[in-house]
């Protein structure tokens, strides 16, 4: 059994960096361990605009230190014109489309999907993909469920259209993805780990509470077994999205786990408890690599065997986030960063 | 469509009171709208002998005030001795079980339930009825569903043991209460009103979280309708637990729902909506009187319809406490206590 293993270019592709004074305190953390990492595009307002994406974007190369780092900008998903498509096309890595109230700061979002079709026909014919929060606003632990339906729509109607099912927590999400050729996926840290005893079980966790909500036992064992085969169509995307703590430790709880700072170690861990560490390197860059097209600044991460205690909260610049495994000693560490 | 109505007797069947200074800010809340109520005795150290039983009622009673109210008390299931069991028989109106480690202050529950079948067999032959908190250890979600196979073993083996199913959540928990004759049910409020959604769907809300938690919606409707028919097994026990602010606003939030104060006002508009206004005497106290052969105090209370607003906290003897709906306005409202 491997002690160690040298990570290239490690790649997140679901990040939420939010603006402002907290994204000053978070983007260095990702940063650091990351080559790369698709930016979400759910500020208020939404960075639904060329202009506001670039400075959007310059904030975050201000931010980033001296760390290579590429963020991959998205557009928050809206009723583009084929001009406006065809001036974003070059500046990103795709377009999100939230279902609007789905999850944090997605008021502005598609309010019925089949509205807005001849805009994916667009995106097809231009190849940008589409990256979409699938969830509806049923039952809390169905919405995902309830969404396939659209996904498989989607799917079937635009075959060329490349559609990224974000953040997926259920079992048969990962059925859905070997259904059509041009669905891939992005999965969290969380969902590999947790399930909804974790947020609701014993006490309430709020720090463990997101959207989409973790869900049962058997859906994280599809989600890991698919993670630790390096499913080619698997892409690792944090969803790491920070609160403020009093956010979080309040009567009404934002949603959103923060793992930035020790995701590629935790998965280090992880993959490395099932015997499978080799295929981490897929799992975490080679897949979102191939199934991008994207080329990212070459930075080699090793992790190695070794004792790795978790801040209890990460602060500066007037914020707290309190991080998954906040005080908790990981089995994994980073030991170096070239 | 009646306007109003008069209540004879309510009956809270699943209480918690607590003890010390949070027993005297909540006793008075319960004791002033209903005429007698079950209390839990999971307190620490657990009421689980007659010494502590009856020095924990004189405190009750102390803290009642002038109300009329009888507290039914409850021993906490050991492997009692039969000369226990004598001794406790009239003071008592049943034992409650708890699993170990299912729910707030319950480390000295029963770890396996085969093991103490000679102290059900007592209680059968003396006519003491078992309350149970019916939940395993499993997955959230599953936890009710797969205890009724303890029930169903039970109410088999003991068939003379009259067997109260405390609040009961699941669908499958209602069918099982026709199953068997000696079995019978409380339900809480919060449980014929919200799902999972409303403690995890939106915001997470520690204020509704509560053990057993809240189900899916299918649920909900199966409890809502047997308590709007006056199922003739279904008893109405709020659960009320109240537990400090400092306790549910935190990291990891305590499980239990505040509601004594609200109730009474509460069920009369879940009843009228659906047009059942009739029914709630059954539910509410009639049911529990022939269950249990008790013989409350007299106490009319009427209900109207009319605008009242939940208070936002309840505050004294330095503690805080915030009840269900705290700060919404009710449609129905107390009008008078004779």
């Amino acid at each position: 059994m491997a002690d160690s293993l040298t990570l290239r270019a490690p790649l997140d592709m679901h990040l939420h960096l939010r603006d402002g004074e907290m994204m000053e305190l978070v983007t260095p953390l990702t940063a650091e361990t990351f080559s790369g990492a698709v930016i979400m595009p759910n500020l208020v307002p939404p960075v639904d605009n060329l202009k506001r994406l670039q400075e959007y974007r310059e904030r975050i190369l201000a931010a980033k230190g001296d760390h290579k780092f590429d963020p991959y900008m998205t557009l928050f998903f809206r009723d583009y014109t084929e001009q406006e498509l065809a001036e974003a096309r070059d500046q990103i890595i795709g377009i999100k489309l939230y279902p609007a109230g789905a999850t944090t700061n997605s008021e502005a979002g598609v309010k019925a999907i089949d509205s807005v079709e001849h805009v994916f026909k667009m995106m097809e014919e231009m190849g940008i993909p589409l990256m979409v929060h699938g969830e509806t606003h049923g039952f809390v632990m169905d919405r995902e469920r309830e969404f396939l339906t659209s996904y498989r729509h989607l799917a079937e109607k635009f075959p060329k259209l490349q559609i990224t099912m974000e953040h997926i927590t259920t079992a048969d999400a990962v059925s859905v993805l070997d259904e059509f050729e041009n669905l891939r996926a992005t999965v969290t840290l969380q969902h590999l780990i947790i399930t909804l005893d974790d947020v609701a079980g014993g006490l309430l966790n709020p720090h463990l509470f997101c959207k989409p909500i973790a869900k049962r036992p058997e859906d994280r064992e599809a989600l890991l077994n698919a993670a630790l085969e390096a499913h080619p169509k698997l892409m690792f995307g944090s969803d790491s999205a920070p609160h403020p703590r009093s956010k979080k430790e309040c009567c009404g709880c934002a949603a959103g786990v923060f793992t930035a700072p020790l995701a590629v170690a935790r998965l280090a861990q992880l993959f490395d408890q099932h015997s499978k560490l080799d295929n981490l390197q897929a799992f975490l860059s080679d897949n979102a690599q191939r199934l991008y097209g994207v080329n990212p600044p070459a930075k080699e991460v090793t992790v190695e065997r070794g004792a790795f205690t978790v801040a209890s909260a990460y602060e500066g610049h007037g914020q707290t986030v309190i991080p998954m495994h906040a005080g908790e000693t990981l089995d994994w560490k980073i030991s170096q960063i070239d």
